[in-house]
């Protein structure tokens, strides 16, 4: 089968065997995968990953090696994280396999990802998609769920006034998960284009060069992508505020974190989240489908890799299979 | 009268007019001042500061501008923050002048601090010193309030391990104030004379080079007081925990935040604390002398920044009138 592999550093489609399940995993066909900004990272060196990229995926159950046989020809997308589910491990134990030490991930950490014909999964990392959800929406649960990980984490207050930096694939998704909160949303972003898809009911929505004034909001949700969002991030949340901090980059830029300790800034890293919330709010019709900017067939995975790449782009799709 | 005094970046004992009590103020003369590590980082250069150095002492009230009259002649420390107090600052109003934006700070941003024969308050920033807490202790009550801060900041659980991360004066003085605390304490520092003053019931201490396997804490305190603390830091909290944030220092360092991200941990910096409960731990007999490690009259204030700017240094008092 045609595989999207990282491979000493350089990306290529390879020819590879079709994977085997293991016992209790699923063979999973591929309909769609979509493309992040850590795959993108991961292209530059982030994670040192190397094997077949992607861990945003549609698929189609084929076999299951194992019991749960009632799982074939179901559409399913995956929770990404492989937890040890060791007898003595207290993280899988407590349902926070996202957090396993001994974890791997699906196309970031020493598991084959979902830019491929197929992949597999373990059954219970599997959730079936209503029949409703086309798979242009079901694609972006994964990536969804990472905006719902902050409601999550953090109790937003209707009085919050909160500002989320950066208008790239990630920051606005977390616009849509934050619209679940009953806190005042600002969106600030570099593109104009891109900042009108953060628009919404009592959305203000902010161009960066305009935001010098913004400042004292309660919370800050850096989402740029950029290692030196953080500054600009820390710049405007308000003595005892929280910066919750989404990208990965494969940089570190040095950091005066002077400010965080004058003003008590809570720091509060953010990743993945559970799936269930995001595929409930996609079902009940939570619009994502115009972060779409362009799709490939899985061939030209090369091609839709340098649309992925260029300033300024949101969402690429792999139509798989 | 004498004032240690930062200039153009360059440490001097000057001879100054003895300062004015503007209204609600009050002349205090300073019996007793400590060295602080963040002394020693403002002659490098950190928060830009220019006057007369020190924010801890103990001393006496001589003189009131306004109704408080009372207080003269009162053995009194005090609080280093001046919030506005404008009708509308809402950080004034909830009695958090730590935090207000409009605040100066004594010995740190426009306003002259304590290693001088006098210095000037406002009577609402002092607390009066027990007639049995001798100065020496007293002297003590600002940066162990710094410790207490963390409990206040923070909900320390029985259950938690927590990791104090140095073994300089701030980091012991935290030791003392989390003993207030049920969490189960270790103290991890470079050097072994030091680290003795950090045993206390229950306390594992530990050397940093013995440290290599040591992870999976709830909370790392970082009170290295060095740049590079963070990432020690952040390799000793378990996924989800949080680190606590001291340090202040002048230089920036590049930093990766993305275990900060992937592991989803809180930083959450830290600062100033309230005097109250470090006034009543000093007064009910908590131990701080030890850490007393050299003495000077203020005119030999210069001896006393060269040794406390020696590594491994403990406090250095200034003895003043």
């Amino acid at each position: 089968m045609n595989a999207v592999q990282i491979c000493e550093g350089s990306l290529e489609l390879r020819e590879v065997p079709v994977p085997e399940p293991g016992p209790g995993e699923a063979l999973v066909r591929v309909l769609r995968a979509g493309i992040c900004n850590t795959d993108l990272e991961i292209v530059k060196g982030y994670a040192g990953f190397s094997g077949t990229l992607g861990h945003e995926f549609v698929g189609v159950v084929e076999e299951v090696n194992g019991a749960d046989q009632g799982w074939k020809g179901s559409r399913v997308v995956g929770e990404i994280n492989l937890g040890c589910h060791g007898a003595d491990c207290s993280w899988c134990g407590a349902g926070m396999d996202r957090h396993c030490p001994n974890r791997t991930v699906l196309g970031i950490q020493d598991k084959d990802g979902c830019m491929a014909e197929y992949l597999t999964l373990p059954v219970r990392n599997l959730l079936p998609v209503p029949d409703h959800l086309d798979e242009d929406t079901a694609v972006f649960v994964e990536p969804l769920a990472a905006g719902f990980e902050i409601l999550e984490q953090l109790h937003l207050q209707p009085t919050h006034r909160v500002a989320i930096l950066g208008d790239g694939k990630l920051g606005l998704l977390i616009n849509r998960a934050l619209r679940f909160s009953p806190a005042i949303l600002t969106h600030v972003g570099k593109h104009p284009r891109k900042l009108e898809r953060a628009r919404g009911p009592g959305i203000r929505t902010l161009l960066l060069d305009d935001a010098a004034g913004e400042q004292g909001f309660d919370v800050v949700v850096e989402a740029t992508g950029s290692a030196t969002g953080f500054e600009t991030a820390l710049g405007m949340v308000k003595p005892r505020g929280t910066l919750v901090l989404k990208s990965t980059v494969a940089d570190s830029v040095p950091l005066d974190m002077t400010l965080v300790v004058v003003n008590e800034i809570t720091v509060l890293g953010s990743r993945c989240g559970r799936f269930e919330p995001a595929l409930r709010a996609l079902s009940d019709g939570l619009e994502v489908t115009s972060l779409i900017q362009d799709r490939f067939p899985l061939e030209r995975a090369l091609d839709a890799f340098q649309v992925a790449g260029t300033r300024g782009s949101l969402k690429v799709l792999l139509d798989v299979t």
